[in-house]
């Protein structure tokens, strides 16, 4: 039974999206750029399947029936499960691992691809996007970590962003959890209020230093009315917290400053000492290749989510402010973040394999691009179209060669397909953006001819018909060419429009 | 319990690899070439996610607990099924079918990505490979499946393969159908033994007219002694199915020719004629266009596995031998196909949408690529390596600002960033194939100078130590500059590289 009423709805699970050419060609030339910084860096490309087995992935380990939520996962016929990868740097681990013998070490490499998390989606959160991610395994030195730092700044500034309008953050887990052990949230029972620590320390930018002041005490009550509850602390270990995540006075603290700030505020925690250092190394690492605080800062307001960092944690953040999609004008914030994971490749080794990354998010930085204009893919000309007015096959056959003479010049060119009658045909030449028609029916036949209409000129003459008659004079929308100038003509007509764009897109 | 014993296995789950830098450089080659000529004929980039409903995916359905063999299936916690895409054909279905107003008709698009199929693993033969797709839907025309032949062969043309060593197959399911229908194999009872008749038929090249008559009639004992069952089939309907395939006679029958011969071995089914009539238009467009016989061959001898199509359709031969994976040398084969689907999208819509499309197997086609020799990637060049002689950070910092200044020049470039001595720095910069290492330990920082070792030159020497006096002499494996020439004697050294590497792919 072949009723209507029974046909299949076409729908997308939630949470996943379609691409569109704009948005595909943007992402495209985008990564281009991306990749060839990482190649300027030494970095190899790399690619992992996106499916592997569930523990080799770590951190989401079967839960009877079924593994925990926050990945996709499915038994392989022989029992085992598998799960589709939730992002690039758990797969790299397991591949070095398993290939660590017939690596160079330290190992640099790089990866881009889809990674999938099974959550509630949400505005602008999906079940799979793409990040493109470097590491370098095998090296406990934090010269790979101010490496990272100023690769994403390169990264950054390739991709047309000026210097000043984003920084790259540096903190350090070392100082972080030195810190909080010392202030007495140390040792398994204090997890919690750790986590609560961490998040107020993340909200600075957002509540500043009393909003931060409050959620580590008490709580904190919003304009709506709202009370977040507070991680309970003592006015001594909120002091500590507070005169280290304000160590960075403002915009321009140089990060010799912000060290010393911290390293008074922390000097006498021996649990911060190596971390300290460590910060203290890259900022001389970065600053001796001309990477300043404009570019890379130390900031220990620095917190990054995931549980497997284990030192220096990066963020790169676009300080431009954009449009929010309620039109509002706000700060862009993180397009990417990393760090060192040292304990990531060494649970397949047992011995330390120590190792630090970067991850960028590919979908949320093309966002900012396209937002600050710096995704310019107008030179992207549609294809020529070539109507079809006779149907029978010997004319089909005609239409078709003019095709592939076009093609053979390097046009993009394709035959009308469709069934339809002429104003259908220019009304798909119109949507498809094409450049101009060809047209050639019994007259033009006849006389050996074909028709070209310029489809630019054409929408512009009909846009300001009393104006620019000059222009009009020199430059007609519709001209008729012996069949054995269809190409140059078509050329010319191209040349005429590739200019006017140079000309607008310059005024 | 840290203990060694209890670490976790790095592994792969079968059917699943890693992809090295030197195949993702050539895919990536050969994928760009593929992506310019679908745009020369005006087909527009397009994605969909890898994650569809499966019931939308079709084919596939849930069977009680889980679904189907073949596809990787899960449950979203709505309790739906999920299932990872198994080709690109069907989800770009459900997406016009979803985007149908939106969307200019035709609607021409082409896609590449991942598929998966939930299968047992061969030599070569994965669970994840990758396909490069276009379609045109929203036309009946055979119009549309010429142009896909067409392109086909200029995708392999443009990928360096030369005329006559490949071959577009166009055969029709219309006639193939028509014909097992009038011999009295139609209707849902000979379903069966339909697809023994397609099976035999497509074992044509392999075991010649004598092995096809056997596996339609009683059955083929081959030379191991293994016996395949036949179709059973009388004389009488055998000879109707070998005059059929055997319409090419040889590799030199013109389209016309093998047509005429279709015609008199077919000409009184009638069921045949529709079918018969479109094979011809192919043949006449293509041949308009400059594609005879030597590019685009009719062929029905050709047989597509996929269920739903419904109309022409066509495979990609390589006729070039190779070696195979046992050394033997063997016509290589199909590296892509496709056809008229006029059921996927309509499915969805309940009104007729006709739609035709191709398919290249990507890693297959560059499998085939690497062994003609035709994914050159030298160009690509190894990072230089600047070494690190002492390790305390205000040295690291200038041995940074020395890497700093080569990657500002455009030259790939890396700090060592390991712990190892001298030796084994310079046994990394080899395994990396570092066209040079840059040396700067307390001499010649005193000096003001640094050691630029050539490694190409340098492994040339140490083999033909004898020879070429006259060369060494002019191009030294070693040399010493002053700081401030770092670069231009780095930009000299890969120059020459460069020179030699022209000069021995010439000769």
């Amino acid at each position: 039974m072949a009723d209507r009423s029974e046909k299949m709805k076409a729908r997308l699970p939630r949470g996943f999206v379609d691409r569109f050419p704009e948005d595909i060609r943007a992402v495209e030339k985008m990564m281009a750029t991306i990749r060839e910084v990482y190649e300027l860096y030494g970095f190899e490309p790399a690619d992992q399947p996106l499916i592997e087995y569930t523990d080799a992935l770590g951190k989401f380990l079967p839960d009877q029936d079924r593994p925990n939520e926050g990945v996709f996962s499915f038994q392989d016929d022989d029992e085992q499960w598998l799960s589709l990868r939730y992002d690039l740097t758990a797969p790299m681990a397991r591949f070095v691992a398993e290939n660590f013998e017939r690596l160079p070490k330290p190992y640099r490499s790089y990866r881009s691809g889809w990674v999938f998390r099974n959550e509630k989606p949400g505005p602008g959160r999906f079940r799979q996007f793409m990040q493109f991610d470097a590491d370098t395994v095998g090296t406990p030195g934090v010269a790979a970590d101010a490496e990272m730092a100023m690769m994403m700044a390169d990264v950054l500034e390739a991709l047309g962003i000026k210097r000043g309008d984003y920084v790259i953050r540096v903190n350090n887990r070392k100082v972080l959890d030195g810190l909080l052990d010392a202030i007495g949230l140390g040792g398994d029972e204090n997890a919690g209020r750790r986590l609560t620590v961490l998040r107020a320390i993340d909200k600075l930018d957002k509540f500043g230093v009393s909003g931060v002041v409050e959620l580590l005490g008490a709580g904190r009550l919003d304009e709506s009315g709202d009370f977040t509850k507070g991680a309970g602390l003592g006015e001594a270990q909120i002091d500590r917290i507070v005169s280290f995540v304000t160590a960075v006075v403002d915009a321009n603290t140089r990060n010799q400053e912000t060290l010393a700030n911290l390293k008074r505020a922390l000097g006498d925690f021996p649990q911060c000492e190596a971390g300290l250092t460590e910060l203290e190394q890259i900022a001389l690492l970065c600053g001796a290749a001309g990477y300043g605080p404009d570019r890379v800062k130390i900031d220990p307001s620095v917190v990054r989510g995931l549980e497997y960092y284990t030192g220096p944690v990066l963020e790169a953040e676009l300080l431009a402010e954009i449009p929010n999609e309620d039109g509002q004008i706000v700060r862009f914030g993180s397009v990417g973040g990393g760090g060192r994971y040292d304990g990531l490749v060494s649970r397949f080794r047992g011995e330390p394999v120590p190792a630090t990354g970067f991850s960028i998010g590919v979908s949320r930085l093309m966002t900012a691009l396209k937002n600050l204009g710096k995704l310019d893919i107008s030179e992207v000309v549609a294809p020529v179209v070539v109507l079809v007015m006779d149907k029978d096959t010997e004319s089909l056959g005609r239409y078709q060669q003019m095709v592939t003479e076009l093609r053979s010049a390097k046009i993009r060119a394709e035959l009308y397909l469709g069934g339809a009658g002429m104003k259908a045909q220019m009304k798909y030449a119109d949507r498809r953006g094409a450049p101009c028609v060809v047209i050639q029916g019994g007259d033009e036949r006849a006389a050996g001819t074909v028709q070209i209409k310029d489809l630019v000129e054409g929408a512009r003459l009909s846009e300001e018909i009393t104006d620019n008659k000059e222009w009009r004079e020199s430059r007609p929308a519709q001209i008729t060419v012996p069949e054995s100038e269809l190409v140059s003509a078509v050329q010319k007509i191209l040349a005429a429009q590739a200019e006017e764009r140079a000309r607008n897109q310059g005024a």
